[in-house]
């Protein structure tokens, strides 16, 4: 998916919400334990019920393959259930010297290797540029590099001075000569949302993956006022305050009205 | 495993090799092709070659997860044939925030939630202390945190100064409050040899993995000399120069006569 056709999609549904699946088998309702595939019958609900209000999903894939094998047959089911319109996320946090990263991104991106064909995974940028460039190597494809997260580790290497600029920024700055707004997003706490009109002036034009909304405290209103550009360019994601909203047999209803909740206050400061 | 088990292994085999599994499948030998599960088979009998040279194996996740499904259960199958007496390796780079990376501990070290019961898995720094952490909470299993990669790329984060040290010697300082010598090693990049004097200041009593012998040409003379300490301190992993050392029916043959000279060699500096 082009950058133009995401925001061709935000722009129709009036929404930059991302739907966080991810999905604890403990966690789901007790008449979905008895499905054949638990995981994958949730989500299916729960991507139903919420495609209205969202634009792209992100599978932690830390709950599927915490399964093995079958999790990750559930999260094939899943990704399949997302309707073409939306942008999907392997929220993966992957990166190993170049040879493996390569391996990693045929995982995510070649589904005649491993069945799954997302449009963008998650890099952790410690290992530098010759573990991201692998994944930038297949068509359409995003790479969403780690820059700033919503942890309180955050702090203890992020938040670092590196030569006059924090870590963080620093990963920013270098990682932009490896590829463009069109290829690359960033992940930014939203946690932090002091920081993300500064994160701004660094980066005007790539969108942001936004976590911690929700759940993790952080809040939309600021978000949007300080991550917003001239074309949206932000994908505020919500997983547990949608996923788990009921723990019961309307669960899917309830997080149609979480999701919903939060398109309107997006459609208001789009 | 204990370090003490570990040490042990070490002085009974006079080794401290490590047999990197990154199995590609694409550079099986044409007579296992055709097995029900090439990669599986194919590890199978590198193991039986090369288990009398060696103290750990380390299968590279991604050669895994980019099969899908049945390549997870390739790896089932490999953990399987290591012997008991052999330190196992997840080498996964995983990390993320907290409630993620529990999943991912229970990924490698839970068998009633995944199948896989490692000994240890790689690790990457970047989001800090919190995303470490749950991996250390099962008893008697390690983390490997990435300090120092042998890639291109280590030069564009882990040598930058931060603060009067480079980033990779703030990540070795401040990881050493998280846990101590018995749960913790690094991963430090053969390649750089000449800055192994220097990290064995920073962590004399650490175990090192050291990739980047052999195929990424790091030597080995050199890694012993700097990286050694009282209780060897040292695993040394060889991958492709093992693996593929023949593409024939000889394959296990050759990987035994490679992991052999090694061992060889290593003897020599116990």
């Amino acid at each position: 998916m082009t950058a133009n056709e995401l925001y061709t999609t935000i722009l129709t549904k009036k929404s930059y919400l991302c739907v966080g699946l991810d999905t604890d088998i403990r966690r789901i309702p007790t008449h979905l334990q008895r499905e054949p595939d638990p995981v994958a019958a949730f989500n299916r609900q729960i991507i139903e019920a919420t495609a209205e209000y969202a634009v792209a999903y992100k599978p932690n894939i830390a709950f599927y393959e915490a399964q093995g094998p079958r999790g990750w047959e559930s999260l094939q089911r899943t990704l399949e259930y997302i309707p073409k319109d939306c942008f999907t996320i392997a929220d993966a946090k992957r990166g190993d010297i170049g040879n493996t990263s390569g391996l990693y991104a045929r995982t995510f991106f070649d589904p005649a290797s491993s069945g799954l064909d997302f449009d963008a995974v998650t890099v952790a940028p410690y290992m530098g540029r010759d573990s991201v460039e692998p994944f930038l190597e297949f068509e359409n494809k995003w790479v969403i590099l780690l820059a700033l997260t919503s942890n309180a580790g955050s702090s203890d290497f992020q938040q670092w001075p590196v030569g006059g600029e924090k870590l963080y920024e620093n990963v920013i700055r270098t990682s932009q000569t490896w590829a463009g707004a069109d290829r690359m997003m960033y992940v930014v706490g939203a946690t932090r949302a002091d920081e993300l009109a500064h994160i701004r002036t660094l980066i005007p034009d790539h969108f942001l993956l936004v976590p911690g909304v929700g759940a993790q405290g952080g809040s939309l209103a600021e978000v949007s006022r300080y991550g917003m550009n001239q074309q949206c360019g932000l994908l505020v994601n919500a997983s547990r305050s949608i996923l788990y909203a009921s723990g019961g047999t309307d669960f899917a209803q309830k997080a149609a009205d979480e999701a919903r909740a939060l398109q309107q206050e997006m459609a208001g400061y789009l």
